[in-house]
């Protein structure tokens, strides 16, 4: 079984009006709900994949109860949310219908309470009894402490479970402390932990941190990986044109899928590529096309090896 | 008892963020969330008056849930609303912390079906035998015919029942043609029922129309009535700076509660005028400032009788 945490999961509401003009009154012609944070959006991606997935985390209040419901629906993904006092957030994506722009409003989230950190640590630590792989995932919700990723990376370590952290600023900063197996920072992650805008500098620096290996997504340019058995480059064929919302956390499901499958880096790679773009290319936000993704990674995917 | 009726409820969130620009992303740094819809407003104020007040209408889904919770929290205000299949809409006031401005996000409503459409008009049958006054308020739902206010202004008329239509569009258009005793237009939709922008003139065009009374909200201008007994304008001391979120379904109460208590028309726009400056005037959007309020009507409210 693989494993993702989530613990800000959210409610995500996507409208589209016509034409959005700050300090003006919208009628919303379209209104999609459906459960996110970045754990589930990859815990659906590796669903998809055929793989076993379990979901945790937090979950709260009627929109935490939505976000369950939707969650139910999803074949293959098991849910081991942590129930909390406070709402689970909502996330609002308001695309212009005229531009197709996003305009992205994301509450915070629930106060956690630190009797409700505890119920998660203790269900978190049975859950990687039966994990081959986790991922840490999103922003942290209000009162946890900053080093909560930290925490759930050594406790990951000890159990001997591989663990990819995606999440940014001081909690990643901490977390690549306490020595991940793999971060995937995008460009402006990657700057703000280490200071380079440079991203093979700043991947390499990463690596001195504390990540076992570093991929970054560099949007048009594809992933940089750095690694202990190498270092690679991996792009789509073409610029991509469509929706990039959820492309990050396909990308981090290719990469954990091909981990537990024990891929070589380049094939991991590929089709963490692949998934990306077949998610930006797929016609509703997060979710990704399969046919795209299957001819992508036939032939559609280039990577390289680069000598350090 | 003094019936409010609100066929498109809403829950309606407030996000505070920094600063909104199209097409970025917004951490909403506060989040406020309240039941909606302009007859829940004016039931809200009716009770702060003292009125007895029931609401009905359609509520929904977990949205209906989280309406008819914070509504039972309101003292004074009784829940009669009709439940239905679809979920109560959302509405969401974006308010950019460094301007102050507020951009607006409104969901369309749940689809009525038919067999609910039925339910309501009997309880709202039932609920008329009650009633001193009954006002109708606000957008419809998908799934009602657009004369869907027109017929309820028709009921209510022949159950003797004063009514009150604040609505625009087509469905204002028939239900003014059903003859209300009172329309409260804001300059728009006056224009919009009558085609023309000068107010006097569109005023006593929409009483031709079938109103028995017409108040049209001019915003700065304050309120311009032509009644039966006469014709006046109403305007607060000084131009007034806040929110003026609310501010019309104050002047809806001011007027109602104002007819139920038979008072003189001049004293009814004083009301109106008072409850409305002192609702732009307090902090939270939508909620009045007694204190203001009572200074505004003591001293502050200018009424003028006009000759026709």
């Amino acid at each position: 079984m693989i494993l993702t945490v989530t613990l800000n999961t959210a409610l995500d509401l996507t409208y589209r009006v016509p034409d959005l003009r700050p300090h003006a009154s919208h009628r919303v012609t379209e209104v999609t709900e459906r459960p996110g944070g970045k754990g589930l959006n990859v815990a659906r991606v590796l669903a998809a994949l055929g793989h076993e997935t379990t979901v945790t985390g937090f979950a709260g209040g009627t929109t935490g109860h939505l976000v369950r419901e939707g969650l139910a629906a999803v074949p293959g993904v098991v849910d081991a949310l942590v129930p909390t006092e406070g709402a689970s957030r909502r996330t609002i994506a308001v695309v212009d219908r005229r531009t197709g722009d996003t305009t992205q409003l994301n509450e915070p989230g629930p106060a956690i309470t630190p009797a409700e950190w505890d119920d998660f640590q203790s269900a978190y630590e049975r859950l990687l009894g039966a994990a081959d792989a986790v991922a840490l995932c999103g922003s942290l919700p209000p009162g946890l402490p900053v080093g909560a990723y930290a925490g759930l990376v050594r406790t990951a370590r000890a159990a001997g479970v591989p663990v990819l952290l995606d999440t940014s600023g001081e909690p990643l900063r901490r977390g690549v402390a306490a020595r991940p197996d793999l971060i995937k920072p995008n460009a402006e992650e990657l700057a703000e932990l280490t200071g380079s805008h440079e991203p093979l500098r700043a991947t390499q620096s990463a690596r001195r941190r504390g990540a076992h290996a570093v991929v970054a997504s560099l949007g048009a340019d594809g992933l940089l990986a750095v690694t202990p058995k190498g270092r690679w480059r991996a792009a789509p064929p073409a610029p991509l044109a469509g929706n990039p919302t959820g492309a990050g956390d396909s990308a981090v499901a290719g990469l954990l899928s091909g981990l537990v499958e024990r891929l070589p880096w380049p094939d991991r790679l590929a089709r963490a590529v692949a998934l990306s773009a077949a998610t930006v290319l797929a016609p509703a936000a997060g979710e990704f096309d399969r046919a795209a993704y299957e001819d992508l990674l036939a032939s559609g995917v280039t990577v390289t090896s680069e000598v350090g």
